[in-house]
């Protein structure tokens, strides 16, 4: 008896046969007596096809009439989803993002949510229906206009929902098994983080895990909404993100936390050897690391032989942020070779890339550099945990076991939970496999037990 | 200088080459001064394959559910054909029903509009842009639930803002030039018709004409809003629907009436015979008929062997009404030999026989009929024009045709502007053919002068 937000994207809905297969898992949470909202993205590839006819009519299409465009995929999407269910038995309704009252500002292409107003989900759900929302989509408030919400829009929608509705959970089906220490399929022995918070979460989206989208575990730490990102394709667990990852959140009955799994094995009391001290301490539950992100989309810009004084580096970023850019990360190195002289370097999106050194070269004459470098054949490595800020020599083991697989590091940057690195794009795997394994990551048979449990 | 609401169906959109095709055609209007709202269809076959989606989730669906998913039709084409305008350099946006103030009732799959409330549109307009419009749906007032019209609904939307806004004429674009003397298919001499009356047309629609539906026409007539049916494949005029065939409205420039065609061919000054006689006395210019319409889509029944009672043929059309069926044509023949009994034939939609049969044999006993006869062979021939109250004989022109080609009439109804013969179908073609010859309706090259505008 919970209410509870489901999210299934496109993968999940790609045909007939696959929207029928969700129905009939949205049925049966609706039928163990929960109350079910599930927001829905566009069938499998509609959106790119929709995009496609688009750029047949022509290359530059408004923004407005695009999110028009786009949000028909929704519409086919969750009027199927509804249909589905209903044949099931089970009542179902299907509401666009402004029935739904997901409200934005007008920034047509991606929208930011700025209320949420559910009445009619509620009163749907009084009527014990199940209520579909269609997902990436919202309205603005003065003019009506349709809006969509950009990357990772429809995750972003179910959080929304789920905080506005004050829902028990909001769970993100996929096609993975929920996140991982690192991708598998770089990292084969890579196991699935059973809970993380958001803090780490963020640190693993930003750096380049796909699972979740970074605006959404931001929207889900902002209202205290606990985020199962699990498989649409499985019914074991997935990883669940909550504020903190040792408590037992009371969520619904289909929500087995961690804990509670020993019970479940058949012929089995064993209670693991850290099991009572982790009751006493439980700092000591707390993982050091979640795990390893990695992001190959990023290029480094270097403006090499700036004058040594105050005020360049401001004038730099300032012109580059002009130009709508969003760097990353930053080093300033002194060239000792040439005094006075220094280079700095930054990691930008590869495709702002081109923006950015534009806007630098039309003040070169201001700035005095010698020259601009732009590499995109970096990558970036992460390691992200909460566990980092009260265990020293975490970035020396870091660094070490990089030495030891012959890798160069060419940036880095800290935060509280998290260290990145900058190497050569076609090191970046080897990279991403020595520091799983320096950091006991790798899989010990752990996710055995979760599939052994055959839900 | 017009307010011209132009409708576009799913054949003149059928890929981006005709969206842009047609907005080329919607800018040149604009460009040439009018305000303009174009209202349009889904893409081709879009509502077809979107129909077949949803057979494949359930041979059911809820209809409410199949409003959501066929609006995803029109909302793509009127993204898509804004894009097109805008990129030719007119500004335009697209609204959806919803936006553009289109209220039904709540009857998803057949709403019936009940207010037009287009505020947008007219903001728009005042900006100078094209406002398009997205055909067949709308939005009920209480609910805020998306509707659809269903048949012949991008039609009656676009007269319905035509009232709406007070346009000064509702463009129906279609792949035929107009509406004909009799289907071209039939008979190759039909001629486009430059004129008819709203009360010519709706005979011509409600006996099987289909290029205008009946509930547009009606529409149309109730707000005297003048609707031009015109080919979107060519430049030149079509048919044009209005209260009187021979007054001359003040319709934008692009919209030339018969009266001032001859103005318009170079080089010449002729004046047809009967120009003064019809100035004085317009009666003369009067079309006796307009056309002749068909239908193959009738059945028929018989009752036979009815006691010729008071109040039985009341008993028999309640007990139809009652199974939801409308009728069409009704006779009683005194049947001679068997005194005391009668037979009562009647015409309905072939998919309605089985309900109406099945109804009337549930009463059987009561009414003490000897059988049921159904009979789906039937054709319909139906002549219309306005001139035939004023004008004696008519019937018996057609009744003289249709003997000299040796066909047989099953049944006859008429109304003040129009009779209807009930044949065999298979002599339907012949007994089309035959009246569109005696009431000299075949072509005598008028329809070349307009080909030979360019226009």
């Amino acid at each position: 008896m919970a209410l509870v937000v489901q999210k299934y994207g496109g993968s999940s809905v790609a045909n007939a046969e696959s929207i029928k297969r969700v129905a009939k898992r949205i049925a049966e949470s609706r039928r163990a007596g929960n109350d079910v909202v599930v927001v829905v993205s566009a069938m499998g590839d509609t959106t790119d096809e929709l995009i496609d006819l688009a750029q047949q009519i022509t290359p530059l299409p408004p923004q407005r009439e695009m999110d028009i465009l786009l949000t028909a995929g929704e519409r086919i999407s969750m009027s199927l989803l509804a249909m589905a269910i209903t044949n099931l038995g089970v009542k179902a309704k299907s509401f666009t993002g402004q029935q739904a009252g997901v409200i934005t500002d007008a920034v047509h292409g991606k929208a930011r949510i700025v209320d949420v107003v559910p009445h009619r989900i509620r009163e749907t759900l009084e009527k014990g229906q199940v209520a579909i929302v269609a997902g990436f989509q919202g309205v603005t408030k003065n003019t009506n206009d349709v809006t969509t919400l950009g990357r990772g829009g429809s995750d972003t929608t179910a959080v929304a929902l789920a905080a506005g509705l004050g829902a028990d959970v909001c769970e993100i089906y996929t096609d993975v098994d929920g996140v991982f220490t690192a991708d598998p399929r770089i990292v084969p022995a890579a196991r699935k983080i059973d809970r993380i918070t958001y803090e780490e979460m963020l640190e693993m989206a930003a750096s380049g895990a796909k699972v979740l989208a970074l605006r959404c575990v931001e929207y889900g730490r902002r209202y205290g909404v606990p985020i199962h990102v699990r498989s649409s394709f499985a019914s074991r667990e997935g990883t669940l993100v909550t504020a903190n990852s040792h408590v037992t959140h009371t969520v619904h009955d289909d929500l087995h936390v961690p804990v509670a799994v020993w019970d479940r094995i058949p012929g089995t009391l064993t209670v693991p050897d850290n099991h009572e001290a982790a009751t006493e301490e439980t700092a000591m539950e707390d993982p050091i690391i979640s795990g390893v992100a990695h992001d190959r989309s990023e290029a480094k810009i270097t403006v090499v032989g700036v004058p040594d004084v105050p005020g360049v580096a401001a004038r730099i970023f300032e012109v580059v942020a002009t130009s709508g850019v969003n760097i990353d990360m930053i080093v300033q190195n002194v060239s000792a070779a040439r005094t006075g002289l220094t280079d700095i370097s930054f990691t930008l999106p590869e495709g702002d890339a081109k923006a950015a050194s534009s806007a630098l070269s039309a003040v070169k004459d201001e700035l005095r550099y010698d020259s601009l470098q732009i590499d995109d054949q970096i990558g970036k490595l992460s390691l992200v945990g909460a566990g980092m800020k009260s265990h020293p020599g975490i970035s020396a083991k870091l660094f070490g076991a990089l030495r030891d697989a012959d890798i160069n590091i060419e940036m880095i940057s800290t935060s509280e939970i998290r260290i990145s690195v900058v190497t050569r794009e076609d090191a970046l795997d080897d990279a991403v496999r020595a520091v799983h394994s320096a950091f006991e990551l790798d899989g010990d048979g752990e996710a055995v037990v979760y599939a052994g449990t055959g839900r």
